[in-house]
């Protein structure tokens, strides 16, 4: 089954959704299986990452800044503006969903994994998530 | 069920394959499920992103020249060509699949989101492109 | 179903896991599916790469310390050691999963392709993954 829900972001960087995607898990009544979670935009992504220390969420967006900057003279679609084009690159390297197995019932993520909404870009949107459990 | 498609590839960068995934899920009448699209080579890869301004396409594969250039000193393998290893390490970073839900018969794509074969050599080819729909 | 397995660690680098993980496609039954492999680690990736060439895995390496070298003043995530934020970075930016057609009972895979786990620390351990076939 696909369950869909949004998440409004208000500044670029990593959101937790860990929560709202276990909660789908949980209503699905899926025991032994695979979730998985897609975002439905190409300007932002999901991803698995440590969830302990804000830190580390912090210095994924200044590495995503330092290897795909704004305004460096490489890119011709620049009509939406500088964080555009660098945005629809990060998305297409990180990727737009993860897979997690399914175990008892529960996400078989380890200890330190959480999952994320990366957005990319620098304004006030809301995103669309779909979760497949099956 | 697997369906197995190839695309003629003439040059390096972006080719949109989401029209010809959508006939393999219209084809299976899956009507809620996931579509998982594999590519069966390691010098390409498949990935999800803005379908519109061909700009964009352009832009991604500029950067990706960027990021992991030919001939820069950095590699060993380097038997079959200057564009041999720079293809392999985008390759790994962009990923040989991606996922997209199925609802209501169709993909559950975003407005802006295409399906691309990513070739990353610079040479003609025949790749071969497994689409799996659960 | 899932099926969990361990790797034993001894330095950073690809290490070969296709054998492993066909195994449990084997053992499943499952004909025509899809197999999903997962790391529950977050300074670990799985990724789909050319086997044949064992300089193909030491240019990936070399390269992915480039991209997300240690100790360049960018991170604040340091407790753990320099080589721990890029390791996340890396993780990230390649994956937690890859997913693999199953047709006539065995892994889909092209002919170069081979299955990788992918440790990005500079310590000894024992990495989970976990299988779902389906």
């Amino acid at each position: 089954m696909n369950q869909r829900f949004e998440v409004q972001v208000v500044r670029p960087g990593l959101h937790d959704i860990t929560e709202r995607v276990a909660e789908v898990v949980r209503a699905s009544g899926v025991t032994d299986g695979l979730c998985t979670v897609f975002v439905q935009h190409t300007s932002a992504s999901v991803v698995i990452t440590e969830g302990a220390d804000p830190a580390v969420r912090k210095d994924l967006e200044a590495w995503s800044e330092r290897i795909a900057p704004e305004g460096d003279g490489l890119y011709e679609h620049e009509e939406e503006g500088p964080d555009d084009m660098p945005s629809h690159i990060r998305a297409a390297m990180v990727g737009s969903s993860v897979a997690v197995p399914v175990m008892e019932g529960r996400l078989a993520l380890g200890t330190w994994q959480g999952i994320f909404l990366w957005e990319h870009r620098r304004f006030r949107s809301t995103r669309k998530i779909v979760v497949h459990v099956g």
